[in-house]
């Protein structure tokens, strides 16, 4: 280990120690132990660690909501769940007023719903959907399918890879024929941040409607929904928002398209008015609820709970700025280390421009990662030859994001 | 009590203690302790209760499969989970061979993906569906709005509420403009079991495609899919199968069907033949994993898994054997006690056509189940006067039933 990387583990120690948000850290069920314990992990935007909160309320509820109050927890608290959740993700990170947000199935299936209602809604002629080439597959490849399906037509926009989708871009393609805007307020890839105030109110003055992706912004950075005017959104809970693996995802829908009757098209029997009197005809719940279809996923539902009860204690303007202090900081070491030994920044430098991770790109990146996992560093590798380093705010520290940048030089120098 | 009470619960106790099963019982989390404990839980048909293995499971899944593995759980384990998972259950409980099963989603979203999916394919000039009124709200609603959707016509079977639909009443309406039939193999009310192989190859005759609901029969009765060439089912694994309250559904897809192509409507990343590749097109996987749309929820998969372990020690024949004995028993004691206080029987007599819960009717039954859920005796109440007594053949002891049965006299008799 040279001195420079002595010196970048040495400044993040500092910046640990430093930290206001250091003890929310300590909230997490400690990743191993022993021989197997993670030395770093990189892809809480992929995947979040579990709060000990999560592992004690999952306890419980086996033990009790589900194994002694068995059926009787519907009533007690369960058939509410989807919305009361809802209802706190949009207040403490959404920006939303209560009504308009629901935990339900997959992104990929309240995408798939979303798109059909906003679609279903669209005024004859507007039979364009605007979308863009470096979004999530699960969005490209679900809009895709609903435009085959409707006899659609799709603008594409390629933006820059290591960049975005950007305002003007947008404004070239929208007009009278375009029905909805479908973009990421946060770049899988390349972590850029779209300036969704300005391309919703873009999509608006066209007459077009707008969905934003949330999967790699919830919980990490302001989408003020309402303030916005979004028209709907999807986001993802088992990324930033901890709710473990294939967690339901959640939905926002404008309380102005709620009261203007906007449909989804699957209607099951949870998102009718009376679900219980199980009568001939669908009468669709009033306002969100009409958009849950089956039964909601309970278990899945806890971690979620416990880390909008975090993320309220610990403020999203502080979970903000320490994710803008992480990627400045991994930025930096990037700068520091690896830009010297020929690896390729696919992340915007703007600290207002990008959400909460850091793309770095080489040729020998695959290789990297495999030993990286072996040795308990945990990053995400993405084809052909990305490195993801995710940094949660609420769970990352400096010296995790230091100690992979540090054994990446290390193996690139190594071979 | 009178002696005729405690005769039913002498008899009840003897049969437990005679019960090949009885060490089934056993494996599950005792349902509460002290003044909490639940004295007679006879709602296995809406939400099975968690077994000591799934306690045990979620606790390793959340500190070690999630919490130390964490991403790299998805390369290790979870990818192939909703497929390996759904072999065993077709396997263990269905009578399907590998390849052709799935656990995904929630029931209603998978009833809309394989109803699309059979639309998809029907021939030209088939455009009706046939079900009947007594099928369970979800499948009713789904099927109405793609109707309407689609534009298809909908051939609605009305069979006696106390029983369910007869193959005579299948034949007299499939003719060469159905295209599917949409029928539920145990009636969520009356327990009726409809004759699976007579009615698909009725269907089949007329050139129509089948799609078996399994809700409340897998785990309990055999289906035998592929040997009645069953075309298409779907299940919840909450009722008998004990994945927990939410749990993902299961959807079965014979493998003819996908070999020449069968497609569903939500094409998402996590159904694509190269997932991670994240390539412009969405290109289906081959077979049942094209069925998948988004991310997998690995929670709900637990319970499954250690369901289908027991079930499969079991044996499914003396699962089923148990069951008609519960539901015998549990007549018996209907005839002797209920029937006389004005009770109405909901459930066939015969019992190879009833599955493993009694459907019971009586104006006062709103007020009887309060009382009971508040004495811990936790029977279903279905509006508008109607106690279902599930019996999961696992779970369910003959004094949980008889103590049932007595306190629904009582409560009779004291008002």
């Amino acid at each position: 280990m040279s001195a420079g990387d002595r010196s970048l583990l040495t400044r993040a120690a500092a910046l640990d120690e430093a930290d206001p948000l250091a003890w929310c850290a300590d909230a997490f069920v400690p990743a191993g132990e022993g021989a197997q314990v993670v030395r770093a992990y990189l892809d809480g935007n992929s995947l979040g660690r579990p709060l000990r909160a999560t592992a004690a309320r999952l306890e419980h509820v086996v033990a009790h909501d589900w194994g002694t109050r068995l059926i009787r927890s519907w009533d007690e608290q369960w058939m509410d769940l989807p919305t009361r959740l809802g209802d706190r993700i949009g207040r403490v990170l959404l920006g939303a007023a209560p009504g308009q947000t629901v935990v339900a199935d997959s992104t990929t299936v309240l995408l798939y719903k979303l798109v059909r209602a906003a679609m279903s809604a669209a005024p004859a002629g507007r039979t364009r959907i605007v979308l863009d080439s470096e979004n999530f597959p699960t969005d490209r490849y679900v809009v895709a399918g609903i435009a085959a399906e409707l006899g659609l037509e799709l603008d594409w926009l390629h933006p820059d890879p290591a960049a975005g989708v950007r305002p003007e871009e947008v404004a070239a393609v929208v007009d009278e024929r375009t029905a909805l805007v479908v973009l990421s307020q946060v770049a899988y890839k390349s972590a850029w941040l779209a300036d969704l105030p300005a391309i919703t109110q873009i999509a608006h003055d066209a007459g077009a409607l707008v969905l934003w992706d949330l999967c790699h912004s919830a919980g990490v950075v302001a989408a003020d929904l309402d303030a916005n005017q979004v028209d709907l959104a999807v986001g993802c809970s088992y990324k930033f928002l901890n709710g473990g693996p294939g967690a339901p995802a959640f939905a926002y829908v404008a309380r102005r398209h709620l009261e203007a009757g906007m449909r989804q098209p699957i209607q099951g029997w949870m998102g009718h008015a009376q679900p219980f009197v199980m009568g001939p005809e669908h009468v669709p719940a009033p306002g969100i609820r009409s958009f849950i279809s089956g039964t909601p996923a309970i278990l899945g539902m806890a971690g979620i709970a416990d880390t909008v009860d975090l993320a309220e204690r610990a403020g999203l303007a502080a979970i903000r700025a320490k994710s803008v202090a992480l990627t400045e900081f991994t930025i930096e070491a990037y700068d520091d280390v690896l830009a010297p030994r020929g690896v390729r920044l696919g992340t915007v430098r703007e600290a207002d421009r990008r959400g909460s991770h850091v793309s770095l790109g080489h040729d020998r990146f695959r290789q990297v990662v495999a030993t990286l996992w072996g040795e308990h560093i945990v990053p995400d590798f993405r084809e052909p030859d990305a490195i993801r380093l995710g940094l949660a705010p609420l769970s990352t520290r400096y010296t995790e994001a230091a100690l992979a940048v540090t054994r990446i030089a290390e193996l690139l120098d190594a071979s």
